[in-house]
């Protein structure tokens, strides 16, 4: 029931589909980006990520900057640790090995804790792991997007407190944020980064993350600069900032306020021009999650997943992630069956009205496909998304010549 | 003649007023960021780019990243230097501290040339510069956008190579790239950085570049690994990524190709997620520029500024660039008369309908106002955004009780 042009549903890991009033907001016209409506905008945007993220604490720290989500992992990686630092990063697919190349490029030494395809560490090896070490941070892939694996947050980071208090609970949230729930202070995490074009249903070009005020105290007591310009906490820090408007000039200003406090305060500030036009649309995108509660909409998605992954094994075929409490709820990884090949299945699907994306993890990667179930395709079933999905891949494999055994 | 709401004119040097046209490419549809018809428009942008930067050159290399214009700073830093080696910087105002401090966060040893407010280093200077010492880089800022000065690449390109050949010239074209001709070929250029938002006439959220050939083989010539993960050109090579799209996997490929050279093949690629819908918009931006010859462009930008920088001097104020072969096309800064006021004067202003910017560079910022005269504001006069500009300017002078003496 959409307004645009026709075209096949996106149902990868992300992009995702945007909805009709999201994508309006992104034609927003031209505005100041140091001017009162767009600041004011960008403020309540940053005020709404808080109540996503389900953080109250006023050190809590949104930031939202033009980028993509691999900017997330030079945020925490050349911000939060230094030359030197130890930093264990769990394991469970293509993106782990990534943003372990992410630290070491900043002079991290990294530590990785892997588990075999489809599965994730196991919080007694963890366990073990901060015993061995003492790390500066630990970080796990909320959702694995390679593998659809998730990732118990909780449990892991009551471990971390009780094993190693020190270490920065750093969570990979980009294909989570939005469709799994993130209890940010409950959960005492530290830091969350996230992109706009998954769950949270903005079209790309956003790096959106959470820090806690213990991340923030660590940035501040580091002894070595931040080893990025672009991505450096220290160049949203005021003593580096001209504040102006179009209303006028308001003077340097030296305190320890950084740029995202000021938009949330509703005063402006520059050291990157952002993008009003995805500023809106993010403003719009929030909005529409908020305004139902959000245990209906980690619901809804949890309710929809087991609905797919119900059709899959019906079809007599198997998920990466075997065990189920290890299943993601905003997509799903599929092995293929014997003789299916995704280069001829995919295009198949492309003309039944379905857009899945191939495997990425790079050692079966052409064994299965992954499909997305996030936003507007979940939260809007007068859509559709989901119920086509479903029927395409079943006659897909059907003319594939796949029977189930 | 906008079919967007109606709203104040933003002629601040950059977010510039948008073509309807290039908003509505905003809202396009979701699309894979892999997928071929994305692939495909990715790919037209990124040969347009090369018209628009006027360079025939098989080995320059277009390069789009989601970011903001300060990210090209990154790229250029992070990639192009290494620790240690001397860059020598011209400065023309606020935007050259910046860039000279991007480079010693990667470990630069950074002289800068500075010249007085309004102005810009002379060629005899520059030269004896050169002389001294032996530059890896030299940059310089073709528009400033805080005092909207221009300066002139092609003499000084032709001392650079004829004092210190080896030494890149790399522009920050942010506010210039667009509305003042780049002649990359002939000019003998190494690197051209800019943005989306200013006279290229896209919304924000895109890092845009031009390297030469010269500038790639400096990058593969490292001895050390680049200092930024997100900006690092290695992540751009093919070794570290997957080929995948929604018609199957491509399998891995280790060639020594780029990932925007595989964009521009239209081979998907992926690295970090592009943003379709501001593509579509740069993609639209693109093709109107290139609709008409470029010379007619830059002609436009030309005489429309004659024809403010007549306005101004006829109401008897001054421009920070004295000198007019020093003066900027797409924008001009405007000295305040005495007891006008930046705080009282642009407001009033923008309840006329025109958004004008306050004072950017540090030492002068209340003194001073900017304007900024690019893209469709100077490309289609219906809109009649030029005349509004002039005549609210004498209006508020005058309610300000200025009058020319």
């Amino acid at each position: 029931m959409s307004s645009q042009p026709s075209h096949s549903t996106l149902l990868i890991p992300g992009p995702i589909e945007f909805d009709d009033a999201v994508l309006q907001s992104m034609s927003h016209y031209s505005e100041s980006h140091v001017g009162p409506a767009f600041v004011s905008t960008f403020s309540e945007a940053l005020s709404m990520l808080r109540k996503l993220f389900q953080t109250t604490d006023p050190s809590s720290q949104p930031l939202v900057v033009s980028g993509s989500g691999t900017l997330g992992w030079d945020l925490v990686a050349a911000n939060l640790a230094e030359p030197g630092d130890e930093v264990l990063v769990l394991h469970t697919g293509y993106f782990a090995d990534s943003f372990a190349d992410c630290f070491e490029t900043y002079g991290s030494k990294v530590t990785q804790l892997k588990a075999p395809i489809g599965s994730r560490p196991q919080l007694p090896e963890i366990e073990k792991a901060l015993k061995e070490k003492k790390y500066k941070l630990l970080t796990v892939t909320h959702v694995d997007t390679s593998t659809g694996v998730l990732s118990e947050l909780k449990a892991l980071s009551e471990l971390v407190h009780r094993v190693s208090p020190e270490t920065l609970i750093i969570v990979d949230g980009v294909c989570s944020v939005g469709s799994e729930e993130i209890d940010f202070d409950g959960w005492k995490l530290d830091g969350v980064l996230t992109a706009s074009q998954k769950a949270i249903g903005c079209p790309a070009g956003l790096s959106i993350s959470m820090y806690s005020g213990r991340a923030i105290e660590t940035f501040k007591a580091r002894k070595t600069p931040p080893g990025s310009y672009f991505a450096s906490f220290k160049n949203w820090l005021p003593s580096k900032l001209m504040f102006l408007s179009e209303q006028g000039i308001k003077g340097n200003k030296l305190t320890i306020e950084i740029v995202m406090q000021n938009y949330e305060a509703k005063k402006p500030s520059y050291f990157a021009t952002p993008s009003p036009q995805l500023i809106h649309a993010l403003h719009t995108a929030l909005t529409q999650i908020l305004s139902r509660p959000l245990s209906e909409r980690f619901a809804a998605h949890r309710e929809i997943s087991q609905k797919i992954k119900k059709a899959v094994t019906d079809l007599g075929l198997k998920q990466l992630a075997s065990n189920p409490a290890d299943q993601a709820n905003g997509m799903t990884a599929i092995y293929l069956p014997e003789g299916v090949k995704a280069p001829e299945l995919l295009p198949n699907l492309f003309k039944k009205g379905v857009i899945f994306a191939g495997g990425l993890h790079k050692e079966i990667a052409p064994k299965y496909i992954r499909v997305g179930h996030m936003g507007v395709s979940v939260m809007d079933p007068k859509r559709g998304d989901i119920d086509r999905a479903i029927k395409s891949l079943e006659a897909g494999l059907s003319e594939a010549g796949y029977t189930k055994a």
